[in-house]
């Protein structure tokens, strides 16, 4: 069983797994992508009884579950960092070793039957497809009534620590709100207190307003519109965030519409990275409410795109702070000035 | 000029330094190491003028600076994460988007004249002439009365972000306290008020009475001597903290006959990481108190020896929370077992 614990010292959480060393590593860094033939990956159409039977599938009509005929396709995590169970998460801040079994959930998003490798290769329509089907399952874990915190990711290539090649992204419900997305809520909760309005919500207002760090503008229908743009402290090289124009808390309230005009932005956004970085491994994250504050007005869900082009090494892990040496700016100037084909 | 910058919703700076992009990448991930001959290496002795002036060395007498004939030398980063100078550091909360100038020092100290490439090539003799250069610039960086919080780290191998290969540290000293310090000195604090004891120092009579984690015991002369623990919430597989046995919160607190037995217990751990997970990448960070509360009662420096074996993905990113295949009990367990040469 993976397990939570809290460091002695400080409020950081680790998930103890020794599972998930027993992980087939197909992705080798510093090696080219394309090494796996579709005939070995688990994630291609044909290949359904290689991973666990299916969550969720959007299917064409007829086709049976856990066999072909499946656009999106969400299984549990064969190496779950989580394991289901309805245990309560109950730390002790008294102890100075307090352990807790790691309750949650862990789904694997399979984005396509074939062999695609990136979000870029993913048309709208798919990518749209990703989107509700991530909407689905946040619907689906809140209603479980067991978890706390939601998260959304994705690893593309291996030093972004993906481990399989074939495009997929991860959802976990975890039992606890995670450090950085408590920082998050911590700091949009104190400043709607002083200021009666959502923290995010400026930020794109001020954003838009500069427009040095712009990247992609919201749509004329501001109401399913997002806004891409430069991280102000981007902790890498052109890592860019994507939020709604408008005020929305959860991305449980993304409607259809939406879905799609987001999936056109981060298609967009990612395409520009792609390009402007000769398709670098990257990660995406999804940061939404916690389940228990469904629909609240101070905070404000949205993807940070972060590529991984620079090393952590010594000083970030003991300091917390990134060096960056691709000013903000820059970096949007740059995906502004690109324009890509299709 | 490089740059801080608070991210404009959390409470993390970021150092965007763009003369960081033009540093040399002697290694990359995946390749062998020794790939450099010394006659290209900036750090070999007689190679001096390829680097900054020396900042200090400890050299044979009779010897010039900036020439051969030193054992440990530091000098100022080529490629600097922060600048010397001596403005005030003034971040404005109420600002959405603060930046400050990257003002502190940024220091390499070159380890050994000969090409050497890790901790444990280094004799006791050697390492503890590197531990007592660190305390002597802390030293000096205090007295100048500039800068907040130093910090010394150190990267081995590509996957720790090093770039060059030749047995060197860094030394920095920041305006600001950092938020992974900030974090561990305000639970101190927090603990020392409750329990008129330091929590670092309970940390360690816990682990000596335990013994589960615990890698090496401290000699029979506590008052200079050492305990290495495999850290309970390790992040990763073979996390290692090395503490002073007995309260000492600031590495400049290190006595000759301290440094000698903190060199022994150093090597011999970084051996057997070496051993057990066969030479991987590794960073070491040493936390100490903040310039302002030298000698004070509640904070316990420490070195952290972060073996780099595990990526982190989008969860580690988006969470701050990291998973950890290899259960810390079963890492000591390794390490106590095994009994090197030399």
């Amino acid at each position: 069983m993976p397990e939570l614990r809290k460091d002695p010292i400080v409020d950081r959480w680790v998930i103890i797994a020794k599972n998930r060393a027993e992980r087939p590593l197909e992705l080798t860094e510093g090696e080219p992508a394309r090494r796996t033939s579709t005939a070995d990956c688990p994630f291609c159409e044909g290949h359904e009884r290689e991973t666990t039977e299916e969550v969720l599938a959007v299917r064409t009509a007829g086709t049976a579950a856990n066999g072909p005929g499946w656009q999106v396709r969400v299984v549990t995590n064969l190496y779950p960092a989580l394991l289901p169970g309805a245990g309560a998460f109950s730390p002790n801040a008294a102890n100075l070793f307090d352990a807790q079994p790691a309750l949650g959930a862990h789904e694997v998003v399979i984005e396509h039957p074939r062999h695609l490798l990136g979000t870029s290769d993913l048309s709208v329509d798919e990518l749209t497809g990703v989107l509700l089907v991530y909407r689905e399952r946040l619907a689906a874990l809140r209603a479980l009534n067991r978890y706390l915190q939601p998260i959304v990711f994705k690893n593309v290539g291996a030093a972004a620590g993906a481990s399989i090649e074939h495009a997929h992204s991860q959802i976990m419900a975890l039992p606890l709100v995670p450090r950085e997305i408590a920082a998050e809520l911590a700091a949009a909760s104190r400043y709607h207190q002083h200021n009666r309005q959502c923290l995010y919500c400026q930020l794109v207002a001020d954003e838009l307003s500069s427009g040095q760090r712009l990247v992609h503008p919201p749509s004329n229908r501001p109401e399913i519109g997002f806004v891409a743009i430069s991280a102000y402290a981007a902790r890498t090289p052109f890592e860019t965030w994507i939020l709604p124009a408008e005020h929305q808390s959860d991305l449980e309230q993304l409607s259809a519409a939406g879905a799609r005009e987001l999936a056109a932005v981060v298609r967009t956004v990612v395409a520009k990275i792609d390009s402007a970085l000769d398709r670098p491994a990257y990660n995406y994250i999804i940061h939404t409410s916690p389940f228990d504050t469904f629909e609240n007005d101070h905070y404000h869900w949205h993807i940070e795109i972060i590529p991984r082009v620079t090393k952590t090494a010594g000083f970030e892990w003991g300091t917390g702070l990134a060096i960056n040496p691709v000013p903000p700016e820059e970096a949007a100037a740059i995906m502004r000035a690109l324009h890509l084909a299709g």
